[in-house]
Formats: structure tokens, C-alpha cells, sequence
């Protein structure tokens, strides 16, 4: 059985995950915050594991992300959608593509909409939708390329998955934690009932004020974070 | 990869577990309903599979189970909590004990307290909490030999379990389908911040109605269900 592990940073009520092979003892993680650094680092530390990769659902707008730093102090390659175009990145990983990390296999699904960079991953019956699907609520779209059209697609996208499929997502400001497929058809607000003429109305009325730390977070995670290292073509996974 | 499927009743509000060996199409059902057995035989139908038990997690106060017509039909084994006391059971599963269905290990762990007969099931990182644990809320002890302190002493040992592991309720009544531990401790009106003596004046504060069907459900249940029939000796597992 794999390791794994929800971990959250109250700062910005984001959600990291580790996942981490239990007989190799290589881990990755998906959105690491800057500001847990430490934690994450002693997370790995007690469970005896060796980082190999952070996996990044999108260039985000509300916390720099721990990936350049934790790339800098170990030897974790940095990943995100291809979407994104991140030259900083090791791998720019697409739609339809895999990563495998020993037993550990984790599928990229492109889940355009909040960003126009926006992947989600799915390992085994976990789907990590970053801001694609929170629970009971979705990504806005009204920055960073956000289009209410991409972002609808991309939820039915996700939502073609069996009703049991877990989903994990990137933030959660209400204390909730986990849902899944069946859950969000139900009763997500953002998803139950709408169509897409509904559903880009409903974002399009939202007027939502300007995220606090966006002038901050987007230009350093555009460089994947606070510590970037570009990496010698020598050290660079092949994509 | 087991087979899962998350069913729902509307008339009451049950959720029923399919559970299966997708080698060998074993399968089991967690608290099915009386009034969804044409559901249940298509599911198993559809998915090829052989029904081997039926598991109880209490004896039900709102719906009939549709475990006497199911052992009835097929050749499954009606298993509930040695807490019940059932005659008319297979197997009478007790704390700690485990029921090994090819691949699939369930675990059994007593939780009295909604009843005295209350049984939740583990099966990996996924617990049936029946109505010990329900999403945000937790199961009444005002009948049937109900106990807050008991109840209280039971959600204590459920959440001691990672915060990861995954919570799937008895009951939603809206729309909810799945927790975790961890969402529970942070989020559950019942279980955050309450110690035993809040949480035992909270409930017996809340002054409920009674339960609609109890008078129909409950003597249908302590026989099984509807379709009782007892098994010779020779066709009953060794507990």
C-alpha cells in the first residue's frame, strides 16, 4: 500500500499532497506552499522519504509555491502542465501523459479554465483537481486566462469518471476535505443542474475582488518559486 | 483492483457498499434496503458477480434490510455484529475479528452507542461507520438501547484512525456522500471541540421525533429482514 498523506496550510487553506512509494520510499508532492517548507521537509524527514518530484495543477495566484525552494534543497524535479508553458520546469507534462514513480503511476489530464495551464493528476481512483473542482464550489475564471467555457469543459472532463472516483482539491476554505464525483454531481452548486450557457452566466456575475497575494505569487511561480535553480540539460528528465 | 460501488436509497437515505474481488466476482453488500433488491440483484447482475455476504452495521430503525430476501435468492451469509445478538444470523462478527473474502479483508470494529449492537466495518483506508459516524452529524441514542457515552467512546476509536482514512456514512440527507477522519475532527458539529460531557448534553438535548418506520423496521430486523430463513447447521459458517 502506498503512502499518502493530506496536509494543509491555513495561511491560504491550500491542500498538499504527498504520495510516496511505501517499499522505495520515493515521494512526491502536489502544490507544496512556500511558507510550509519546513513542514513538509520534516513530513518527509520522519517518514524516511526521498523527494523525486513536485507536481504543480497550475501557476497559482494565491500562495508562491514550495516547489523552487524544495527543488533547490533536494533533488525533486519540478512538473506542471504543459498548459502552463513554464520554461523553469523539468517536465511539461500533457494531456493523456503519465508519470511513474516506482509503483506509483499518476496521469495528467489537462483541465483548462481557472488558468489556461491547469492539469489535474489522477493516481489510482484519487483525482487531484487543483482549482478545476472544489468541493462545492469550482476555480474563478476571471484572471490568468481564466474562460467560464474551457473551465465547464474541463469539469464535465472530470466528472466522466465513476461516481466513487475521490476528488481532492486544491483549497478548501470551510473545513472540508474530500468529496467525490458522485457528491459534486449532486450537489455542487457550480456543477448540479447547470448547463453551459448556465454556468458561464453564473461566473461571469460573480465580481470577485482581486486575490490578495496575485501581484506577488504569480510572478515567482512563473519562475516555479522563490529558489529557481535552472537545471543543466544533463540533470533534466526527458519529457 | 476491488470493485466499489456507493449506493443510494432515496426513500430513507441509506447508503449501500458493493464491494467485490474482480478476479474472482465475489461480492458483498454493506446494509442494503428492502425496497432496492431489484437494484441490487441488476448491479450484481450487470457486473457479473456472486453475492457471498451481507453485512449489517446495526439493527436498522428506518428501512427493513434487504438482507432476508438477498440470503433468501442467493447463497449469501447474513453477518451483523455479535452486539446484536441475532439469532437468525450467519455469523455473529465480533470486535477485532475479520471476514476474508478472497482478496478483500474486512475488519470488524464494535462502536455501541446508536445501539448496543452497532458494528462499523474497515476494509483498507475506507470505514463504514453505519450510524456512528455520519457526515457532520453522528447517529441518535435516544432508542434501542442508545448511549451517548458509549456513542462517544465509539467515535473516539473510529477517529483514531489516520486522518486520511475515508469515511463513508449509513445515512446522508444532504447530498453528501464522503468524509475523512481528518474532516470530521475539524468540521463535525458533534465531534469538534465537544469533550464526553458536552457531547452527552448536547444529546440528550436535541428531543427528536421518533423515527417514522421503527415500528415496522425494527421487528422485521431482529429476524434478518424480511425473508428469513434459517439455515440448517451444516450451511452456516463457523463464526
Amino acid at each position: 500500500m502506498a503512502i499518502f498523506k493530506q496536509l494543509f496550510d491555513e495561511g491560504t487553506s491550500t491542500f498538499t499532497y504527498l504520495i510516496a512509494d511505501e517499499h522505495t520510499r520515493s515521494a512526491l508532492l502536489i502544490d507544496p506552499v512556500h511558507e510550509q517548507h519546513d513542514r513538509d521537509q520534516a513530513v518527509l524527514r520522519e517518514l524516511g522519504l526521498t523527494l523525486k518530484y513536485v507536481l504543480e495543477t497550475h501557476v497559482h495566484a494565491d500562495h508562491i509555491t514550495g516547489g523552487g525552494r524544495l527543488r533547490h534543497e533536494t533533488d525533486a524535479l519540478f512538473i506542471a502542465g504543459k498548459g502552463t508553458g513554464l520554461d523553469c520546469a523539468d517536465r511539461l507534462i500533457a494531456n493523456g501523459e503519465t508519470l511513474q514513480m516506482d509503483s506509483i503511476t499518476i496521469h495528467a489530464l489537462a483541465t483548462p479554465g481557472h488558468t489556461d495551464g491547469c492539469t489535474s493528476y489522477r493516481w489510482e481512483n484519487r483525482l487531484f483537481t487543483g482549482d478545476t473542482i472544489l468541493i462545492d464550489a469550482c476555480g474563478r475564471t476571471d484572471f490568468q486566462q481564466g474562460s467560464p467555457e474551457a473551465l465547464f469543459n474541463s469539469i464535465q472532463q472530470l466528472l466522466a469518471f465513476p461516481d466513487e472516483t475521490l476528488i481532492y482539491p486544491g483549497h478548501d476554505y470551510n473545513g472540508k476535505w474530500i468529496s467525490c464525483v458522485g457528491q459534486e454531481k449532486t450537489i455542487n452548486p457550480y456543477i448540479a443542474g447547470l448547463d453551459l450557457p448556465a454556468f458561464v452566466a453564473k461566473m461571469k456575475a460573480l465580481n470577485l475582488p482581486k486575490p490578495r497575494r496575485i501581484d506577488v505569487a504569480v510572478p515567482a511561480n512563473v519562475l516555479c518559486g522563490g529558489a529557481n535553480v535552472p537545471r543543466a540539460p544533463g540533470e533534466t528528465e526527458a519529457a
